[in-house]
C-alpha cells in the first residue's frame, strides 16, 4: 500500500477531525496507522469501527465512485491541496473530493467565507448578495455552505458577479443538500467548486456540519457573518475561524432583529470586527499576496510583504525566525493591542508569512 | 470680594471651557484673577474683552436674572455640585444655573447620557424612547441636549417613565432651544433638571454646543450613543466620554442607514462598545454605588465596592493608594486588555473610587 492509498483509505474510514487518529498519522505515518488499524492493535471500541470499515474499503471501487461523481481527489500535499488546511493540525482531512473546473489551491488563496442564518431575512440575504458580489467583482472567491438563507444568497452574489465559489458540503459532494438547492450547487459546479472531505455518497450528519464549519473557515483568509442567531451553526464557524486567528467580520443589523443579534454578540465579545461595507472586509483581509492567486497577472507581483498594514508589519517585525514569540511578547513589541495583534498574527499565518507553533509564532522567511 | 462673587463673576464673564483663564484660577483662586483682568494686567486681546466684560458684570443685576429665570446658580465646590465635572479639570464650569426640583447631584450620581442624531430615524427614536424608559424605570437620571431628534425621544421615554431627566442646554436655561421643543423643556423642568453654565439670556452658539457636550459627558456615567452620522456633533460627546474615560455604549443598526453609520464607526474604533439592548448599558455601568443617591432608601447602603464587576475589583485592586499607576502598569496588573481596563478606569473614577492625574491612576480611600 502506498502512502497515497493509506490516505485516501483513511479519507474513508475516519470522521472528520479525528485528532486522536490524525496524531497518530502525523508521528507514524498513514500507512503504518493502516496497518495498525487492521490488526486491530489497538482494540479499544473506536479503532474496533475503523477496523471494520477498513475491510470494507475497496480502493478501485473508491475512485470508481468519485469518477461516477466527477469528482477528482485532492490528498495531502498534492499539487492542488490548500495549504492553509494544514493550520488545522491533526484536525485536518486527508483528503478533499473535488468537483469543478477552477484549480481549489489557486482559487482558495484570495478567499473570504461569507456566512449566516438559514432562517434569514431580505435585509441579510440583500447584503450577502450585494457584499459577494463586489467581493467577486473584486477578485475574491466567495467560500458558503451552501444552506438556506445567507449561504445561498452569499453563493447567488458571487455567481451574479460572474466569480469563483466555492461551497463546502458536508454531504459528499454528490449529494445535493439541502435538496430544495440541487439546482444552485448544480450551478455552483458549473463554474466553481464543490468541496467535501466526506466520500461521494455520504450524507450529512449534525457532526459533518461541524466539521464542515471548520474546512470554511481554514481554506480562507477570514470570515463574514451577515446575520446569525445567538448560540448557532454560524457563531461555531466564526469560533472555529477565530480560533485559527482568521479575522472574523460580522454586519450589524437592527438590534430588533433576533438574526442579527449573534452578530452583535460576536462584535461586543471582540470576536469579530464590525463590517459595515464590503469594502472593510477586503481592508481587513486585503492585499496580502494579491499577486499570488492571480495567474494572469501582466505585472511581476510584488514581494509579498509590501502590501502589509501598518500593524501586520509591526508584528511581522516583531516575530524572530527561529524561536516562537508568545501573544504577550507580540503585544509588548508591536505595540498594538491583544486583539488587533492577533488579528495581524491570523492574516500573517493565513498568508504564510507567519507560522503557528503551539502558543507562540515565528516569521516564514520569504 | 468674595470667593463666591469672584466665581459668579467669572461664570458671567469668561467662555464655557476656557483652560487658560480655568488654569490662572486654579493657582490663583477666583479673586486673584478677577483682579487681574479689572487691572487689565494682562493687555492681550482675549483679556481685554474679559475686561470689558467684567466692567459690565452686575452682581446684584445677575442674581435678580437667576431669580426671575427660577434658576439656582451651583457654583463650584457648593454643596449641590456634581464633583464629576470636576474630571474636566481647568475646563470645568465656575458655576452652573439650574432650574427644577431635584438635587443635581444626587441625581447625576446615577446617570447615563443619551444622545444622538438630530435627523434621527424612526428606529433610532423608538430605541431612544424605549431604552430611556427602561433606564428610568430601573432608577437611572436621563442626561441629554433637548435637541431635534434622539436627544428629544430619550427625554420622552424617561418622563413617560416617571424618571427624572437632565437636559443640558447650550443656551441659558431661560432660552428653550430648539424654539419647538419649548413645551418638552418646560416638561423637563417640572419634574427634571435644565442645566446651563451659560447665564439666563445666553443665545444657543456654536461653540457652546461643543462645551456643552462636555458638561453631558462629565455629568454622567458613561454616554449612549443611539444614532450619529459620521464626523457628526453626537460624536464629539462620545468623543469628550472617551477622552474622560467614561464608557461609551453605541447602538448598531442596520448598515444601510447613514444615522447608523457613526455608531458602527465608533464601534469599529473601539471607541465604544456595542450595546443591543437596554440591560447592557446597566451591565457595564452600573451597580457601582448605587446606595448612594437612592436618599429613599430603607435598606442602608452597602459599601460602594460591593457592587463592583470582577472586572472593576481587579482594577481597584491593582491601584496603589500614593503613587499613580499607568494604563500599562493596570493592564499589567489586572490581567484585562487595555480597552477593557480603561473602561473599568472609567467608571472608578465616575464613582468616585478612583482618581486620574495626569497618565496615572490611584485609587481613593472611601
Amino acid at each position: 500500500m502506498t502512502p497515497d492509498d493509506a490516505l485516501l483509505a483513511l479519507a474513508h474510514v475516519v470522521e472528520p477531525g479525528d485528532e486522536r487518529i490524525g496524531r497518530m498519522v502525523d508521528s507514524l505515518g498513514p500507512e503504518a496507522v493502516i496497518a495498525r488499524l487492521r490488526d486491530g492493535a489497538r482494540g479499544d471500541g473506536p479503532a474496533q469501527g475503523l477496523q471494520a470499515r477498513l475491510d470494507a474499503f475497496d480502493r478501485a471501487r473508491a475512485q470508481a465512485a468519485a469518477r461516477d461523481a466527477q469528482a477528482r481527489i485532492v490528498l495531502r500535499d498534492s499539487p492542488e491541496w490548500p495549504s492553509q488546511l494544514d493550520h488545522l493540525g491533526p484536525a485536518r482531512p486527508f483528503a478533499l473530493w473535488v468537483v469543478g473546473g477552477p484549480h481549489l489551491r489557486l482559487a482558495a488563496l484570495q478567499s473570504v467565507a461569507v456566512i449566516g442564518a438559514r432562517a434569514s431575512t431580505a435585509y441579510g440575504e440583500r447584503l450577502a448578495h450585494d457584499w459577494t458580489a463586489s467581493l467577486a467583482d473584486a477578485g475574491w472567491t466567495v467560500v458558503s455552505g451552501g444552506a438556506h438563507g445567507i449561504d445561498g444568497a452569499a453563493h447567488r452574489g458571487a455567481l451574479a458577479a460572474g466569480g469563483v465559489t466555492i461551497c463546502v458540503l458536508a454531504s459528499g459532494v454528490d449529494v445535493a443538500y439541502p435538496r430544495a438547492h440541487a439546482a444552485l450547487i448544480a450551478r455552483i459546479a458549473d463554474t466553481g467548486l464543490l468541496v467535501s472531505e466526506s466520500p461521494p455518497g455520504s450524507s450529512a450528519r449534525r457532526q459533518r456540519f461541524l466539521t464542515r464549519n471548520r474546512i470554511i473557515a481554514a481554506l480562507t483568509r477570514g470570515t463574514v457573518v451577515i446575520e446569525a442567531a445567538l448560540r448557532s451553526g454560524t457563531t461555531s464557524t466564526a469560533n472555529a475561524a477565530h480560533a485559527l486567528n482568521r479575522p472574523v467580520l460580522a454586519a450589524p443589523g437592527p438590534v430588533t432583529s433576533p438574526m442579527s443579534a449573534g452578530c452583535h454578540q460576536l462584535i461586543r465579545d471582540q470576536r469579530a470586527v464590525l463590517a459595515s461595507q464590503w469594502g472593510d472586509v477586503v481592508d481587513l483581509l486585503g492585499a496580502i499576496g494579491d499577486g499570488d492567486g492571480d495567474v494572469d497577472r501582466a505585472i511581476p507581483p510584488a514581494a509579498p510583504t509590501d502590501a502589509l498594514t501598518h500593524g501586520q508589519r509591526l508584528v511581522l517585525d516583531a516575530l524572530p525566525l527561529r524561536t516562537g514569540l508568545a501573544l504577550d511578547a507580540v503585544v509588548r513589541e508591536s505595540g498594538l493591542s491583544a486583539s488587533a495583534a492577533l488579528a495581524c498574527l491570523g492574516v500573517l499565518t493565513a498568508a504564510g508569512l507567519a507560522e503557528q507553533r503551539g502558543d507562540t509564532w515565528r516569521a516564514v522567511r520569504v
